[in-house]
């Protein structure tokens, strides 16, 4: 099958991947399935890797390379391992990202980003920018009749990331409430949507792009705020004294630290962007009683959910398409912002 | 000022509310607040009071007639006690319906609706059909500057008792799951369009009404219902195996023992409406792991947040105006079903 | 192997298990496991299979006697399938009683008895009332070294019925309020210990038997009320105004009536017990805001959380032993309540 | 009266307080009340308001000395403003330490630490290191007939702020999980006592203090770890990989580095000491997804919760009683740690 494979990592990204044909994976496991990629979504993880930047985490021996990259992947069932009952070749479907066991503690509690055992196929190993990548039955949802793998990909992780974050900030708020996003990039424009459906709180959504501005208020933001100037007086302006959630998809740059002052008290910061560090006094953390925390990529469940808005129409991912031949110039488009929304490689 | 009162309960209701000029209200207290009313709604209860229906409960010592019902007010202050501090005369207000003592247990876990010491003007006391009533500080919120009295009065009453069940059903489902409404009058109509706001389930509407499905639809119900027939196979088939949450507006005439039967394994029935019995076998209840429970009015700060939903313009309420004059008349096209929504007296 | 079979179904229960030779099970799936069965307890459930009351639930077709009952157990695996990788042969377990698939949405979510492909050894299939029993490996749950099968096998059903009933009602309350429990029987004392250690709430026990009272005083109950007499009014004043909560373990012979009436505003009656039928004014639930609601048998990851108690020495199983030849004894002294708390069958 | 008033800030604490005669006060509000003092607690920030630590945000007009200190209020009712009636001269009651009031939405909401017009005796303006002092209505809970003003004055204040951490940790956990208290003083001891009453997890408390250690034990907690060492091996040890939830009474000289490295994944850090400074990469707060948030005082129906405890004897304050003649030594020995638990003033 072809594939593009990452053959060495590079700080300043010099790099290409090179667009090959390699052996398609095969069954080895009674629980195993081969899917035939639709669609596999690029992101920022993929240029971090790139870079070299998971290399400690995910090729410890330094034995991965070449591999395929590829997290966000959705097609058709190919073949499936003796024990897969729950769907069968040729089904249209989604894959969460993580292939959780299903047996531990973590997984029976439904936390399946913490699994003791879990892979991560597109970090560690094979991933979906090739013509079939190998996963399990538990990474599975079946995709609504009307729905496309095309269509839906990059749900599989910057959409799952984002709805995390969006749910766990809606169970925070209630009508006239205010949450704030900032950065309105593939994830971030998921969660502007997500949250108009998930509360009646309102958004603000906050960027430096005027396209991804004018992306905000199209998909339901009550305000958007230009990033520049006085972000803290802008936001306490429109808030009345401070946003009772903010939702932080950038991380770094300085913006992890004027994030945590744009809340009023009792107040939360969900931190979904991350390179920078936090530095806050306890004495500011006790008096406005504020909390920071981290979210991570949402379960398998919350995969579920956020497919279920997607066939009601209610989230739609914004993507441009490349072929996977052309894999190198989205990866060049996408550390350039040459689009909005998210990059998806089309086998 | 000019006032509807009641002389006589009547079970066959073959009486009619006398408008008559009465004394004004007047201050008696350091927190009490003159209305002006700006607008009443009409309520079922209304009609129970004239039937005699709560006779035993408001009115133990048969003293309380002649007296001017009117329980969903809002207006303009007019004159306020010594302590009050956060209206003043002019504002524009709308007037929950409970004036609760803010200083018992139950006021401060903000749970106005069980105040030892609460007072509820239009059953038992003076309400707003008429051109002054009076309340207390603690009842009263400040509309926004885009809202009017006239537009809001019946949200004081039937708004925030359909947002309580509402928002509580909202909190127990997630995007794919099903909340059936049961009955799209005053109440039912708010409760869905709060509904769509509050949350990502899908919601399902029934009534017998071609003209509430019509209007239930309009304000986004994802499926309507005729309620006609089979009514849990119809559930049922729409569901694919039964609703998560059933809210009851209707709670008599056989509808009470048909909704739990709506329900999936694990759901909740929220019970507004009221007048039967339901029965039950104990293990329906194991089983299947359902929850049967009844809702009240919502608390003071569940209209804070209706107001701000209603601000927004995501929820509205759907009514017929009727002058303080045409009262009687209002009251027998409600007992005949001759609008849809809420009636609404404007004195 | 020995075992304990059923031949016919009684209603009059005038017919004895048969200790008999029968072949041992074997693995035929790999994530099959082979228990030795260390002990076993025994339900109400049991004498319910006998009298036939679950023939048509679980024995449809006609072809299920002899089989071998006995849903609580605990033990040491004597084999595994070849994808059981958690635990290994000589590990001290205890058996959730349903063997859920882990796949279908409701396992993902956690709601193990929600499964859409569970089966219950010792209810439709052979349990474990013999030497050796088969399940799979995400029924297991491995004991704490200081733990032995003994001491907890009725936990693995009774246990966390009870454990799943305290939980609940122990999220409702706070330190002042008051949770009543109805029967201190096997599942009654383990809510009443498990409500002391997960809560600050008051714990009131309630029950006809001297001995069951005096039992729950030893277990930590706050307040003890003999059932006789005017039972409302007595929990009336020890509680000022009504219970927060009620757990209701018995559910038949007109308490299922008194429990919802035992309740002050605003509060929850948790029913276990069943077998008679709940009826309530639809009034009576709105004006009181009250709610009535089932509870199952408990989760996989509850079972985990009630061991964890119990290895901290915080709640323990009273119980009565009896041989594997004595079981007909000991189905004879259950009926005739010749002990309290739990009946468990050594073999 | 006899009051102990403060005359000068001095960072170096080389200044007594001066124990005078002074008017006592009197009503000037219908909602006023006048407390006889039965005691009052020594609170850390009565060290820091000695400090001058304070001064900018009480006494920006430098116009406050001298004045009364004491926020940790018990006593008996004197005398009641013409509005009063819950509570009338000669109860005994504790102060909650907010005159919080009673319409602003932070109120309506229960959060009365939020209160928009809130005042705090003892923090600029008289509070109780004196014979009386002056409140309102809505911060007083009678107490219980077992229980005495002694027993209970630092409750108001140290006692709610412990009990309203342990109880968003008590919140967060299940059996078999762990809760980490960092310091076992005033405020600790208080922590883990509630934590042993309000959930079935475990607690581990560490001190460098051989006497905090060993008052902790007595109080319940499962495990004790002298804070001196590898803190973070210590406690990844003693949890199998890191504390579910970590309380930290220290918030400074390291500790609050040191905390948050203690949780696991999902876990979370509740800052209630401060002085020091968080710094936290934020991959490290995804990766992890750990929480890091303030813990206030409590509000006034967590004061009553933990009142119910108290009187329940599950929860006392282990304390040290100096008269107020004596408050200077009292203060010196509390800025040496003379004394475990906490330091109160009985006039």
């Amino acid at each position: 099958m072809k594939a593009a494979r990452l053959y060495e990592y590079d700080p300043a990204m010099n790099v290409e991947l090179k667009i090959e044909e390699v052996a398609a994976p095969t069954i080895n496991s009674a629980d195993e399935v081969i899917v035939k990629v639709g669609a596999a979504g690029l992101c920022r993880t993929d240029l971090h890797i790139i870079e070299g930047v998971w290399k400690d985490i995910m090729d410890t021996e330094g034995s991965l390379l070449p591999y395929v990259m590829g997290h966000e992947n959705a097609g058709w069932v190919e073949d499936v391992g003796s024990n897969v009952t729950s769907i069968k070749p040729g089904d249209a479907v989604i894959c969460h990202p993580h292939r959780s066991c299903g047996i531990c503690l973590n997984c029976r509690y439904g936390h399946d980003m913490y699994c003791d055992h879990g892979l991560f196929p597109g970090l560690g190993l094979d991933g979906g920018f090739a013509e079939y990548f190998i996963t399990n039955e538990s990474s599975l949802i079946k995709l609504n009749t009307n729905v496309t793998p095309l269509e839906v990909a990059p749900m599989a992780d910057a959409g799952i990331t984002a709805y995390r974050a969006a749910k766990r900030a809606a169970a925070l708020v209630y009508p006239g409430a205010y949450v704030t996003v900032l950065g309105v990039g593939g994830l971030g424009h998921i969660a502007i949507q997500c949250l108009k459906h998930l509360c009646g709180a309102r958004v603000i959504a906050i960027d430096r792009e005027p396209g991804a501005l004018a992306l905000a208020k199209d998909l339901g933001a009550d305000v958007v705020i230009n990033g520049d100037g006085d972000l803290i007086e802008k936001v306490m302006d429109a808030t009345g004294g401070g946003s009772h959630v903010v939702i932080d998809f950038v991380g770094e740059l300085g913006v992890e630290n004027v994030c945590w002052k744009l809340l009023r008290q009792g107040g939360e910061l969900i931190v979904v962007g991350y390179g920078g560090t936090i530095e806050v006094p306890t004495v500011e953390l006790v008096v406005n009683e504020i909390k920071i925390g981290g979210s991570l990529v949402g379960d398998y469940t919350e995969l579920v959910e956020l497919m279920e808005l997607n066939a009601d129409g209610l989230v739609k991912m914004h993507q441009t398409e490349y072929s996977l031949a052309n894999i190198n110039q989205a990866i060049d488009d996408f550390k350039s912002r040459r689009f909005t929304g998210r990059g998806v490689i089309v086998p």
